[in-house]
């Protein structure tokens, strides 16, 4: 299973039921470069940084579960292990999903604090949870070594147009010429299988780079308060729509979902302000039974995820593909990809 | 009521009641900036191009509309003219919706086409339909007298950066000057109340710039099977999540969910490849009733739509603000967006 369906190599393809699925002729698809990737260019996620969230079963009385797995070093580790106090305190279970706005967020909490009918009966939280300062938004570029590199190409505009910020490269330590062209900051990048950004600092005034986890579809985030505020980790919100990306930098991004995620992006929206669900409509808040860390569960119930190096040469590959797509369905290739359009492939292993 | 909440304000601002729903103190957000719009900026949609989409009631027994804007001239006109055929000889009155793909599209047509188990007994389309060639996937720039106008702003670095192809808009009659930074063109920019994206052409070998509307979330296309298919528009989909930009100039752009989004976007994912439900889950084909032309309904049915002018100064503004939030919640502004995080306003009139 993989963090959204890679299989979109016949994309739109509708006609006739055979022809939709039939293996593309000639250039790979996405998907199919990635099915090609060796066994140890995939890394497999620590129990630690897997969350496993259950949901009261749906209508249909089917078993409801999402896993997240949680933001590598060295981003945002202060909310990520008050996340994992929280759910080893039990504290998550019995809140609910109390916000849906169509196209932003799916938001889960206490619904006795963060809906607008609250009767101010929030749950107390653990006294021993970190307080993040907001500079804990971005690392030092220097912190990491950014490398995506996309293979070369007949027609690659994102490639050709971060050549030209190559010139901070030395000063950074940031490979920007292998970046992506991006709206929200200097160049767009990949590192350890995160989806990151860079402002490249500015050398004439001997500022250094710094970097940050970018607002894409399925991406986890800690809700807060108005500023100096930056939230514990108790609020979370996953994106549901298309990539917020004002929010980077705005708010601490501490995940991603890994599976399940269609069990939050197809909950029936909330109609109260900012997509609350009112108090009218109490009884769509989805009960969330329980959020455990992976590595304390018993091992028969532990679920196990890998996803595919962002260093490696088939990484390189797939996202070269994404950006020109040169499989059947495709006429004209767009030569350039948002970072979000290029998903790092993650996938369930041992069944 | 917009093609998504405009009330971003407050965002994701959770805390207490009172203060998610305060109006922001200093710098107006993006939507107090629309509200504030004159009367002569709003833009009325012809109700010839205005499509009603009643859905079957849901599991709840309420009706479910859903109103698509039709693109405008010059794009995509063949399609345009093909839907309002079939809409207006009933042709797709009892299809149903037969894909829900996760973060990718909701698709609906014939069920005995375009789902793996069809059973071949597809309706017969009426003669008289166009057959569009894949060159009306773009138009000529000069087709269009394209002009957004991101207002002064501190620190714009879509604008910034847009200006670094400014070279080009004597030789294009373009404005590049004005464009965003886009991963997938020269410069995104709007038009005429649409999202739009060009090449720039090339002036040194005399090519013209070529625009084409852009596959933004809530954006409607035309299904297709392999090229040269191009579709006739009897199959039709919606983006439910990231904008799949790599899909432009590779289908027909056919129009925009003005209003009931989220009756397509909440819909269960279906589990069969690309999204398409199985046989085993037939019964969550949503059926669809009728599709109408508003101008064919009786006036009391009629629904009547204005969008924000994207020539106005209040665009531009509004434009700016979501580039560069400074409202309350908001610590750094992103110093530029990415088109599809700039819809264009639209609403409901006349109740």
């Amino acid at each position: 299973m993989t963090r959204q369906p890679i299989a979109l190599a016949a994309a739109l393809a509708l006609a006739f039921p055979v022809s939709a699925q039939e293996p593309s002729e000639g250039a790979p698809s996405p998907n199919e470069i990635v099915a090609e990737a060796s066994a140890e260019e995939w890394v497999v996620v620590s129990a630690d940084d897997l969350l496993v969230m259950t949901l009261a079963p749906g209508a249909d009385g089917k078993e409801r579960k999402v896993t997240i797995q949680l933001m590598s070093e060295p981003f945002s580790q202060g909310w990520v292990e008050n996340i994992r106090m929280l759910a080893r305190a039990g504290w998550y279970d019995g809140i609910s999903i109390n916000r849906v706005q169509d196209n932003y967020v799916v938001q889960w909490g206490d619904p006795n604090y963060d809906n607008p009918e609250a009767d101010g009966t929030a749950k107390p939280l653990p006294e021993s949870l970190n307080a993040v300062p907001e500079a804990a938004y971005t690392v030092d570029g220097d912190a990491i070594a950014l490398s995506v590199k996309l293979a070369d190409s007949e027609r690659d505009l994102a490639l050709e147009r971060g050549e030209a910020l190559a010139g901070t490269d030395e000063t950074t330590g940031i490979i920007l010429a292998n970046g992506l062209v991006d709206s929200y900051s200097q160049a767009a990048l990949f590192d350890n299988g995160w989806p990151l950004a860079t402002d490249a600092g500015d050398a004439t005034e001997g500022e250094p780079a710094t970097v940050w986890p970018v607002h894409c579809y399925g991406m986890v985030g800690v809700g807060r308060n108005y500023s100096p505020d930056t939230g514990s980790g108790a609020e979370l919100y996953t994106v549901i729509g298309h990539a917020p990306r004002h929010l980077d930098r705005n708010i601490a991004l501490v995940g991603r979902i890994v599976e399940g995620m269609e069990h939050l992006s197809s909950l029936p929206r909330g109609t109260g302000d900012l997509g609350f669900y009112t108090a009218e409509e109490a009884d769509k808040r989805t009960p969330i039974l329980s959020i455990r860390v992976a590595s304390d569960l018993p091992q028969a119930e532990r679920p196990a995820f890998e996803y595919l190096s962002t260093e490696g040469e088939t990484f390189a590959r797939y996202a070269d593909a994404r950006a020109n797509r040169r499989d059947p369905f495709f006429i004209v290739p767009a030569g350039g990809a948002d970072i979000c359009n290029i998903p790092v492939p993650v996938r369930r292993v041992g069944g």
